[in-house]
């Protein structure tokens, strides 16, 4: 099993990013491939005392940023780390790619340099998301804006194979984000997604209101990515302000503060939970090989973390199956 | 001043509903007159030793439910309390109109018996949520799943007037929810509103993503009723889902437990401040009286404050300020 791995993408780039390559490396037993400038990996290396049993760079300079449009990694950024390893695995080198660069650029390299799989009318990106007691499943995050009814259901018989093969989850229950529970509610587009949903060889349960997804009442969530990446975000958000409230009560006075000290190692526990930097990467799926999209923030765990989610991501022939689902 | 008040409206009607009204003619000195059965509601009045200074019921059995078409307001239960009640604003009867009751009864009723401001494409509700240090104007909370540019400007303008003056927030921030704060961002409706939004006579700010929407960084946001509604009740939801986990934290063992205690108090209030029965009505804004739909679950308390924002909104001329600004 052989990892490429963009090693100038995400915010903690490259350091952080090699180190989870080293982690994995020693946990998985797999062989790594990282793209980037060659020297200042190997200089990154040999300062943090990094080790590798075998590692191989593909070396270029230049990075694909944030604020580049992401179809600029066809043209302008045709050499940046990202798009050469996309082109390691489109062309066989690679069993699975790894990148915390821009989401943008990934959904781009994924659809067009790796390839869709016959009949997938769009890629899109999925992401478990912290509920109370686990979590669930949320997808479209923000590959397609804008989507027609087609691609609702495609994602939901995506998400379905991802969830049931990489995710552990038999016969994994999807829901419709709406805004009621009733077939008739919603829009154009929720109306008739709902029909084709419920004709589709998966365990489509309904509606699911917003309310009820971070109580984790389904393992998997169908939207567009408006919604969706609307969700992901205020779900980020209504949690980080909380918590600050929180922050703000137990900071009020002295005895607050001591009762505060006493809760402060499972209160962490919940923040490091609904940390969406925790819950791992995000698998593009509809393309024709593993990619994963780790979080920009991510440190070397997230990394290490996203590089197992590749590697069974490719030992389960998730593509293979969604493939043939999608017949 | 005299508020009409559908007394069978909601989860607590007509006890909590009756209360609410006594409570906001004590402190505010308004007339009141209630809608429904006549009997009980005297019967309740009696029983629970609730006092008004003087108080007109008008009479009518049926009562149109959460379960019920929204449309057969106008048919089936067009002798409903919430019909009978708009019929009363509507005719000049009453100056505001507040209904614990039916969401989408109470657009219907808003737009078809009292009938839309000339020029308004589509009455939209807002609602206040709470934020980090206060709250925000959410609009539209899910009267148009569907929705085109102009109504989305439109309720740009009506969220302005609404905050500048039942508020009290002078030129208040506009923003448009979106995925990223460049123009460009979004799908069509997104990208289209917000050129519509920076050439109108409001302070619109840009776009706005669901991560700072808690945070406060604008008095209003505007966007469809769809994704509005999906925003609202996923912010109640992430809330409810992390204080049941903070819950089981402080229950985990004794120690624990004394600690919970002691800053019960200041959880107890951040809590309160998340419960969006507290921020007061949502306003059904673009039709030509003020109406107010209280929360479902009102108690006294929260319909009180309802009939107050009712008060305020019909005092400002908000409805005339709109008609002005829509020219």
């Amino acid at each position: 099993m052989k990892i490429v791995i963009d090693a100038f993408g995400g915010d903690n780039a490259p350091l952080e990013i090699i180190k989870g390559a080293a982690l994995a490396q020693a946990e998985y037993g797999v062989d790594i491939i990282l793209t980037g400038d060659e020297e200042i990996i190997n200089k990154c290396i040999k300062e943090n005392n990094i080790t590798f049993k075998k590692l191989e760079v593909v070396h270029t300079t230049d990075v694909i940023s944030m604020h580049d449009e992401p179809t600029s990694l066809l043209k302008a950024h045709k050499d940046s780390s990202m798009a050469v390893a996309f082109r390691i695995l489109s062309e066989g080198g690679a069993d699975a790619f790894v990148s915390a660069g821009s989401t943008g650029a990934v959904v781009v390299g994924g659809t067009l340099i790796v390839k869709r799989i016959k009949g997938v009318k769009r890629p899109a990106l999925g992401t478990m998301i912290p509920s109370v007691d686990g979590k669930f499943f949320l997808m479209d995050m923000g590959a397609n804006a804008e989507c027609r009814p087609e691609m609702l259901v495609q994602f939901g018989i995506m998400a379905s194979v991802y969830l049931e093969n990489v995710e552990n989850r038999p016969n994994p229950t999807i829901g419709l984000l709406n805004i009621g529970t009733e077939d008739t509610k919603g829009d154009e587009l929720r109306q008739e997604t709902y029909k084709l949903l419920s004709e589709a060889p998966i365990n489509f349960v309904g509606n699911i209101e917003s309310r009820e997804m971070p109580k984790g009442v389904v393992d998997g969530v169908v939207t567009d990515g408006f919604t969706g990446n609307i969700a992901l975000k205020l779900i980020e958000g209504t949690a980080s302000s909380l918590f600050k409230m929180l922050k703000g009560a137990f900071y009020k006075n002295l005895i607050n503060k001591l009762a505060a000290a006493i809760l402060k190692k499972d209160l962490y526990k919940i923040k490091a939970k609904m940390d969406a930097s925790e819950v791992g990467g995000a698998p593009l799926l509809g393309v024709q090989k593993p990619v994963i999209k780790a979080h920009g923030s991510s440190d070397a765990r997230a990394m290490k973390n996203a590089i197992h989610q590749a590697i069974i991501f490719a030992e389960k022939d998730v593509i293979g199956t969604i493939s043939a689902n999608l017949k």
